[in-house]
């Protein structure tokens, strides 16, 4: 089943083209993978981002992360910033969740790498999450480890969006939001690049939202009876993938504008919403054990920076807006829900464009 | 002379109240002061900002800085977050002059305070920037010391913008741009507090430009038989006066969020635009020589911080705008000119509401 | 059963005086607990850090952390910085039981606080780790749950050191380490202040290891047939408790103090040997949910802070050769092992003072 | 005339072998130069460090500053941390006089590089200083922008040291202090490279000074009638200088192990002691302008940062005892005046080894 996406709602964001799927899977090696558990007081799940088809450990990449609100609880930065490399999948999940997913992540590398532990150290595993605690009963933590196995072995290149995965229990401006991704593409010297997005959107109030400058929020807002605005708890995870040949330092300039792209949905990256950025570039894979030559790093010259830091805005942009017209009605935890902004739309019989 | 301000052009930009004179002076004890040097090549000038109307190396403010963009030269930060205070008025000029300014301030201070180098340790002057080499010709470093002293006598309440102070040779989305301000009011627990912002403006390109989410920047290329846009190598430097009670982390968390205000004029923090944030609260005191008691520091709840981040994003939107919508057109170096954005309007007979 | 610590041996560090038990626990309020794991291949614990004895969630302390070398998986840290306060004990493990280790100290603080989850936000766990794969078969991944409550339960102000808790299986200086603790009183306006530090020392290699400035590493290494040097893959946790009044900020500067510590007794911060450190000040307490008024929070002057950095430069030297002497040797997995310090002191006749 | 060097006591600092000369000018293409001014009230100067032979501003070094204590004002840390470059010269002079030297290093630069401020951006100048105020009437501003010329000019490879250049006002744990500098060279896979430290000391009391662990500062301390020991209001900066190849994270991984060498000659980092590290690597030159060919960058394996830690602790502990055995005594300001450390050892005849 193909869902309808932002674009399909005739919004066109930005300048840039897009990738082929629009999608950050258009980065060459990336998949994603999900499993949801959606019953009840039980609206959670995994979201699995596999960065390259090789193994992560031996075959790091050029990674960065970037805090743009530090309200979250993201595991593994501290040696992502000092040693610049991403070695594992990134597993998203709920934020009373991140222990066991952790624990799974782990162990689903060590199975992969004997040498972890006894011949070589440990190994840095890459966690983010947001908070589902509105339809989700987060307290009873459903996720188990094998359903991080299982995001893990789901991992493909069809990206299904909205209500789903690790956003199966997300709100976003206070309607249901979760998974979005997006892309970009861009030529710098006859070479084509990439830079694909993945969002776990779980922020924002609703007269806050907007679309392509238009206050679609406070539209909606007034044409409900009945508000599901209330003081923002959220978070968001904003994953970045490209191919561009990038140091980390460059790469962190690179994923830091993502917040340009949360601002024009109309965040104001509220006090109690964590959202944390973390990149990598599959151009360059850095081994785990010393080869026998000095390792050399291709980058691109500073001045090209701009037309990716576009991109990152733009699909950052795009990757939120696809997280929440993708999303379906959700009734959770208590009887608590979340409308669809999809259902709202032809609800009150609204064109985007 | 009143200046026509953007919202003297229709144009309302956000929720919350403004102060009484929609100004960084609208927090009490802040003035501001400029120079303003235009002849022919000679496009330039300084802008001082007074953050209290005591001696403020005898009475330091709670301080932070935040650098949204770092391709800038803006002194005085290192200190700054060792210290998490301000000593010093702020100044603002072109980049090649910081070095002058910065020995004029220290100059400044030790005539008003012949214990530094005495009896007490040195003095850290807050010099900011942004490179006005298109109008002005920057490598003749045109800012003398008497400039700095005079802005700083100059100060006053009310606040000239566009064209002026270190504005005089600034762009703005490949118009003419410059200092710009404006302000947010808000309560928490039955008392007001006040956010100001001025922003010296000196980024973006035209085709980029949204006021209030239309393309208006588009729209006026599309107008103009001559394009003025080419590689941004502009700044923006953003000052955040606030009365709150707040800690230096307090500070900086507010601060951060002026990015939002930059993003949703259409701005991409392009590479080459050096974009640093200075902010002080003057609801505390610290003395600079040790009291007799411990001193205590009131800060407000993190909670309440939300409606800081809105509003200091909402007035840098505006002020923003206002530097925009305030600048007269300048013909300057070699005969290179910037028109101003209100006589486009004019022009094209465009309303902005 | 008391233990000989490095000042029985006749060494004494530093200048400033000891509090009563020269321990972390000398600040009130902190307690310490250790489980330990010791047979075969199994050579690992836990060691929790109570931090006051309140509800450390609903009276949250101000809290810093430093990454001296990055290179490990500390968890936590990213909130700790945004919002500047600690909310659970501080839990210490292996580095591959971290995610246990998380999810046991969220069920802990589940338990405790009914509100999380529900009417309030979710929770911040710190753990940090060492890696123990020498002597401990970390793939394993011996720690379970309760272990952890275990390790909570058994805090008190009495802190056994050496090859205890998350000290089991560690090593220092290429011999048995573990946990260490010492601590520092001084007095500031009449009033006195303690500062106390906790480590899981896991660093080094024998002959860099210095006492007082002597090289008694090399001493022994050359007394020694077989040398049980190899490359570093160890780090350390450094915890530092206090009862100063201070901001965040200033916490911030105190704890990096500590690298002078460890430099002291030989280390050059190797790359394999992450190293991170968390404080908290007990001085005040920060509410969680908001207060009728707003807080205010007592601060030292800037000056008075030369005593806390010889402080904690002093008691982490002295903590870490705490570890040191108090281990003993430790036959772990596959027949590994490591000798006592204690042991080589006597095998070899050799004086420390 | 050669300086007597802490080896010509019989001092030696570490394990790893010196440079030729033991110096930073060891690195090929780094030079260094001085210009001196002692007379009465004016004891201070200027200290330039080139860092390779050819046009800085046209090919950068990759660079990396660390702050180990902020309470300085160092000028071009932002840009550098952005970029990851270093385009000028390092100047080094007293406090108050860092706006003149910004200055004239800009006018140095500007006359090099016409492109700069017109179809070029601008330039990032790095100035770093100390506190000389004790022997130096700082407030009277004696350094003038032809002094910094000289120095540049004066630039060349044999390095004095002590009572010189920046040097000249300059403490070293109460004693006189100034330049000092240092080198150490290791081989990785049969490849020989440098790292070479200077200093500008002045920080420290005498009480806490140590030479290869003997507490050689309380000897003198006792031995002498008065005591020179004060308040810190000193500082110290690092210049780093290697041919490496490395990414500006390892560079700063690298330079931040300075701090070993500072805390083994007994320094406790005080609250007034600015201390800044500038390190940058000769081993690449980056195009300012945009190349035909994406540029790629030689570094080395993270495993193989180990000997690059130990060379950094090691000499800068080295350059720090250089500048503190080669100084001379000084009476400056108001008579003010310090001993010279060689002084001192012939009058109470003591050995150092």
């Amino acid at each position: 089943m193909q869902q309808k996406r932002i674009r399909d709602f005739g919004v066109k964001i930005g300048k840039l083209e897009t990738g082929q799927n629009n999608s950050i899977t258009d980065v060459v090696g990336v998949s994603v993978g999900h499993v949801t558990l959606s019953e009840g007081n039980c609206q959670t799940g995994v979201t699995a981002i596999i960065p390259h088809e090789g193994n992560t450990f031996m075959e790091k990449l050029i990674a960065s992360s970037y805090v743009i609100n530090g309200f979250g609880k993201t595991m593994g930065t501290i040696q992502m910033k000092e040693l610049g490399v991403l070695e594992t999948p990134i597993i998203l999940t709920n934020t009373l969740s991140i222990g066991t997913a952790s624990d799974a992540l782990m162990a689903y590398m060590l199975e992969r790498n004997p040498e972890i532990g006894r011949t070589t150290g440990t190994v840095n595993p890459i966690v983010g999450e947001c908070n589902d605690m509105l339809l989700n009963d987060v307290r009873a933590q459903f996720i188990e480890k094998h359903h991080v196995v299982e995001a893990l072995q789901n991992a493909g290149k069809h990206v299904i969006e909205g209500s789903v995965g690790a956003g199966t229990g997300m709100l976003c401006y206070s309607l249901k939001g979760g998974i979005g991704t997006a892309s970009r593409c861009f030529s710098i010297d006859q070479q084509m690049y990439t830079i694909g997005i993945l969002v776990l959107s779980n922020f924002g109030i609703l007269s806050d939202l907007q679309i392509n400058g238009r206050a679609i929020g406070q539209e909606l807002k007034e044409a409900l009876l009945k508000s599901w605005e209330e003081k923002d708890k959220g978070s968001v995870m904003i994953i970045v993938a490209t191919d561009l040949p990038v140091s980390e330092r460059q790469l962190n300039r690179i994923i830091k504008r993502s917040v340009l792209g949360l601002s024009r949905t109309g965040s104001f990256i509220t006090h109690g919403s964590g959202e944390v950025v973390i990149g990598f570039s599959t151009a360059t894979k850095i081994p785990h054990f010393k080869p026998k030559h000095i390792t050399t790093i291709p980058t691109i010259h500073e001045e090209d920076l701009d037309l990716a830091f576009r991109a990152v805005g733009e699909a950052t942009e795009e990757a939120v807006l696809n997280s929440l017209v993708t999303a379906s009605h959700v009734s959770g935890r208590d009887g608590n829900e979340r409308p669809a902004f999809k259902d709202l739309l032809e609800e009150f019989n609204i064109q985007l464009a």
